[in-house]
């Protein structure tokens, strides 16, 4: 599995394509990033993006909605459509056979859907729904609302939208959302599996050569949240968020920013695991982990445990992060280097993984990535530079939101 | 991918060992299932097994808890232990040139594990914490409470264990527990990837082959749960739980049970899917999933929904579940073989999704099942005799059990 060939081609209207030829599979994979994710919600209509990850394929000009199911379902495809911060995201997996056909049928879906009013109810409904559950579930919601609060506007706006946005959300703010953002500039499909670019080069042409669509959107960066906050919730269990600056995905210290975190917990042996669950027996999750965007980065933290141990645990987290500090052995930098070259040749074996990876590092940093690259990368990382990146960039200015029945001190 | 070679082989102790060489990859995957599941709880201590699978991976005789987990994260392992009804259940994955490493230090793990009682708080604070964690999200409670009525004891004692037993279990109850149930009779190692059998053979005789212990334990069946309950919980949600009677693993019809499940839920064109969420805008999420144990099989049911949509929810599904048996249209089992196909195809793809069903197939089967065999099976279906299965074991005694403020009628 060493050495796929990596080919890229953009259309003439401005859709970026990216194939990986994996010889040793019969599946193919596929994940196309429009930019038109909750980013660019209208104000007030946080939850557009949502519900037009959900209305988009509920039919085209030619199929119901049924129809449409029904056709994926013959091809075997296993589809998943949804907002991200920033793109609509349509991902899907088959034999590596039926890709062609399944490219035309999302070629239809994003060039000419139906948007039947009558379904419109019942996208409304499930993006409510969706909502809904996080309501109920603490766990999920403390790091939904700590996004909300530790990144700028509009990079917190939550992919799910909000409650109080969605009763603005009209059948109309759906459809100029479509016009304003669906378009093939800017847009990336990213495929991994048993293709090849050239055979996939007249289906491309077909699918997607006469896409158009409006020009870039230029988003501007507002005001961030407050860095404190508690939602009272009746529970014997306490959910805890916090985070912290880091740095932007293209950086280039991003390595030794993801080292930094991966230290704290990037496995059984990282110090969030071992300090604050193994040896304290604080709580039941613990985890780090590194959310770089464009323009920024934090690393953000949860922690559940008892409403007893809850302040704790806080105390026992905030101590572990800033102590990074005070030194890295060697030994912990080489187990994380372990665990990557693990992880990295085990990504190289997925269809799914490899087109997501293709079409994400192609909207943050413009190019291809090979897994050589992110490899040699994590094998020049020393304890010194991981150490420099985390003096300059301090676990400080922390961001705190906590889920429980009592506020905690920070 | 295809025509992977699978080879068998018996430990003079008993261990079974399946090893499928997929010479495509560089990972390997091991699922080490021990029949040391919750089903062997002792009375008034479920729990005793999820204790167990945390508490053994706690260091051995030769290694502290932390020079352990050290040790598996040098090699790179993505490692996983819990207990399921059956099993204490130890899987990981790695680079094919450290499963030799990895498999002996499962073996220093399974035989001579250190059981530190200082640690023993830790353990039962995970486990409760766990626990709580499902008080917490009734999506997953009312699936684990329904499980608890509807199978006869002992097949639904909870993996997790329940929170009023978890205050009687003891260390000495674990060691026990580890005492009478993990042995290498009637234990299964199913290993995937670019290893073969011959190269580990010594390895596993290193590793595994003075591993000895106590005689099987044959469980008798007992009584089941109520059929009718409801869980008052204050949300604006209401979930809700649907069983009924299918067929157990092995039984002739069991491809026949599993299409008709299929049908019902399997894709975006099921009719669960259709009916409960597209036409009707009732809910945001609806499945059913086949359940089948040795002894018996339960079609499992979820939907959830607002709960001024919760009586109608419930009356459509059930109304859908009884529809099965008016007839199954040829395209409806097309697409379900069409999706089998792409998923088989995918699954071969999967080093621990190989690993996993190499295994849990001989405990069912005991015997190899190929991934050609299960196409096969899946190919012949036909939607009468589909319809001849749901006529033989129609949608009716029902278990329904409902979180939510309000009870249902049903």
């Amino acid at each position: 599995m060493i050495g796929h060939e990596i080919h890229h081609k953009t259309l003439s209207n401005g859709l970026t394509v990216l194939v990986e030829t994996m010889p040793a599979v019969r599946s193919a994979a596929f994940t196309l990033l429009i930019p038109a994710g909750s980013a660019f919600d209208p104000a007030g209509q946080n939850g557009t993006a949502s519900a037009l990850a959900d209305w988009i394929t509920r039919g085209t000009g030619s199929m119901s909605s049924r129809e449409l199911l029904s056709a994926f379902d013959r091809l075997g495809i296993q589809a998943h459509e949804s907002a991200s911060l920033n793109h609509l995201v349509i991902s899907g997996a088959c034999l590596s056979e039926n890709l062609p056909a399944a490219l035309r049928l999302y070629g239809e879906v994003i060039r000419h859907p139906l948007f039947n009013e009558d379904d419109f109810e019942a996208v409304m409904a499930g993006v409510e729904q969706s909502l809904l559950v996080i309501e109920d579930e603490p766990r999920q919601k403390v790091m939904f609302e700590l996004v909300r609060r530790c990144f700028p506007s509009p990079w917190g706006k939550p992919a799910e939208g909000t409650l109080e946005d969605l009763e603005q959300i009209t059948p109309d703010a759906v459809r100029q959302q479509f016009r304003r953002c669906v378009r093939p500039q800017g847009a990336i499909l990213g495929i991994a599996g048993n293709v090849t670019l050239e055979e996939l080069a007249p289906i491309l042409d077909e699918a997607f050569g006469d896409w158009s669509g409006a020009n870039e959107i230029v988003l501007k960066t507002g005001a961030r949240g407050v860095y404190r906050d508690h939602l009272s919730h009746e529970s014997t269990q306490t959910h805890i968020g916090v985070s912290y600056p880091a740095v932007p995905y293209g950086a280039d210290d991003y390595y030794q920013a993801w080292a930094a975190v991966n230290v704290l917990s990037g496995g059984m042996s990282s110090r969030l695991f071992t300090e604050v669950r193994e040896k304290r027996a604080l709580c039941y999750s613990v985890y780090a982990s590194l959310n770089s965007i464009k323009s920024e980065g934090q690393v953000l933290c949860y922690a559940g445990t008892t409403s007893e141990r809850a302040q704790e645990t806080l105390d026992v987290l905030l101590r572990e992060l800033v102590r990074l500090g005070e030194g890295i052995e060697e030994e912990e930098l080489a187990r994380c280097k372990a665990r990557a070259k693990s992880s990295l040749i085990m990504a190289q074996e997925s269809t799914g993984g490899r087109a997501g990876s293709l079409a994400r590092n192609w909207f943050y940093l413009g190019r291809i990535v090979t897994m050589e690259e992110v490899r040699a990368k994590i094998e020049a990382l020393t304890t010194q530079t991981v150490l420099d990146y985390v003096k300059a960039h301090p676990a400080q200015d922390f961001t705190v939101l906590t889920i429980g029945p009592e506020p905690l001190v920070s």
